[in-house]
């Protein structure tokens, strides 16, 4: 949840003056997305959502995530895409902020996790996946081990407050997943890298879209369905549903199978990514000032995730056989 | 900013059940309203506000709330309106809670206030106040003499730890107040009580109507317009804009004009109205806990405020003459 920039009227009057999507009539603060200000702007026209980027997100990959989902909508995945102005362009300025009207996509996302969902998720991460190979940007993945090991220096003996030996754990982790990472040798392409369930849409039990592409980049597939194993597929106690796990992964087959290095470092990328979301949730925690206006995420929830996913040994604990 | 209360896929389903305003295709939490939890419910037949009501909005209260937006609408008062099932019920309970739909009103509150602003205020105000009169429900108002008593009574020197000699100052303003404060004589009724900028929509430089009537109640009409004037006429280096001023009061008589009586208590009540929103502000500082989602608002604003109508001697400082 937030909003951060307040536009101001006259501000408004005049970036709209750019467009041609009718006249604003409505425009709302929305509690979605934390790292950006999203309104959601009612026009003559219809819905659309105005999205100002906060400093979390780099001015220089916003020609990335507005070119991957203007790819992605073409492609035939169900996403917003931004819309330009009178003169052809998406990206401009408003507020002093980089700023975009992308396109209103109906659909709410999941409060409570059915297995069902899972499985329009798998589907639909594969079609995303798919549609993504012919993508001609790259973007390298900044929170992948080397950016793990920046937020774990940057971190230090702090995790240690938050849990008796975490540095440790954490240092221990690093330097297996460092040793078994592989460099090549599986499919690669564009990842989402952020498909929690607030990010996926439904209407009537049917994924109706994906939305949120700011944390996309260029790293093996595989790893994408790591996190959303991590993201969906735990139940609030901490346990792991494997029903949920299977429908997902048989679905995301149904649209594109999995080669066997894939699942053979499944496990191994899913501990990767509950190690991402630990130490990012983990520096948030530690560098997160007790009066601000950010919720922080209890950063123990990924570590009971990673030491399950320890234990595990083979893709069948995923329910895929 | 305000989402409290998470509404699950199935209670939505279950709830939207009872009404026959078309299929819920959105449902998004807006940043509007401070007390409740405010969703922009998307549905085939366009868009509507769906209200929770937690913990500060009295059950009790809510018939004299939506009766009262009711008759507004009816009156001619630009106001959301409840919107009632198939049933004919508005009042319904949604994941525990208290809830309400209520129609869609265009326009935007204004984020940088002009003295054009404060004219079109001025004239719906006044008609807010001749539309009340014929609603025939009371609330007594909570927020006036007794409640800030008990408010003071309940922050203590606390009030110390936000300016020195705050305590005292309050508790001689009280006692001031409560000797000049009128029993009757001047024309009271429904009053918004807490007409503040975010509560006034406007489109194309036109008042387009009133939001959030949750602090509405019964009282000496010309109180809320002190609540005006000290909302929308002080700049934000706490000087006094007598301009704004005075296109609110002369906009303000152009629709219901005030009797002598009202306009030689108005800069007691503006001072009464500073108070209260210091009081509740101290109250707010004091109890919210530093980690809490909740913004604090800044008590000295209001202080600063009530300095200055102390040193008001008649209507001409706010520029009626």
């Amino acid at each position: 949840m937030a909003v951060y920039t307040e536009v101001s009227d006259d501000e408004l009057s005049a970036f709209m003056a750019g467009y041609d999507i009718g006249d604003v009539v409505s425009l709302k603060g929305i509690a979605e997305g934390v790292e950006n200000s999203n309104y959601l702007m009612q026009t003559t026209r219809g819905p659309y959502i105005l999205t100002l980027y906060e400093r979390r997100t780099k001015v220089e990959d916003l020609p990335f995530f507005l070119g991957l989902m203007e790819h992605l909508a073409k492609s035939g995945v169900q996403c917003p895409v931004p819309v330009k102005d009178k003169r052809g362009q998406a990206l401009q300025t408003l507020s002093g902020k980089p700023a975009v009207i992308i396109s209103f996509l109906q659909g709410m996302w999941p409060r409570k996790v059915a297995a069902a969902h899972c499985a329009e998720l798998g589907a639909a991460l594969a079609t995303l996946h798919q549609a993504g190979l012919s993508f001609g940007m790259k973007r390298a993945n900044n929170l992948s081990l080397d950016g793990w090991r920046d937020l774990y220096a940057r971190t230090g003996a702090a995790a240690d407050d938050v849990e008796a030996g975490l540095q440790n754990l954490i240092g221990a982790e690093l330097e297996a997943l460092g040793k078994a990472w592989p460099k090549d040798g599986l499919p690669a392409g564009v990842i989402h890298a952020d498909l929690f369930p607030d990010n996926v849409f439904f209407l009537d039990g049917k994924c109706s879209g994906l939305i949120d592409f700011y944390f996309a980049c260029t790293d093996f597939l595989a790893y994408d369905i790591a996190v959303c194993l991590n993201a969906w597929c735990f139940e609030s106690d901490g346990s792991f549903n494997i029903t949920k796990a299977s429908r997902l992964l048989s679905s995301y087959e149904s649209v594109r199978p999995l080669t066997a290095l894939e699942k053979e470092k499944l496990p191994l990328f899913c501990r990767g990514s509950a190690l991402r979301f630990l130490l990012t949730r983990l520096f948030d925690w530690v560098n997160t000032p007790a009066g601000a206006m950010v919720k922080r995420k209890d950063p123990r929830e990924y570590l009971q995730k990673l030491n399950f996913h320890r234990r595990v040994d083979s893709i069948a604990a995923y329910g895929l056989t």
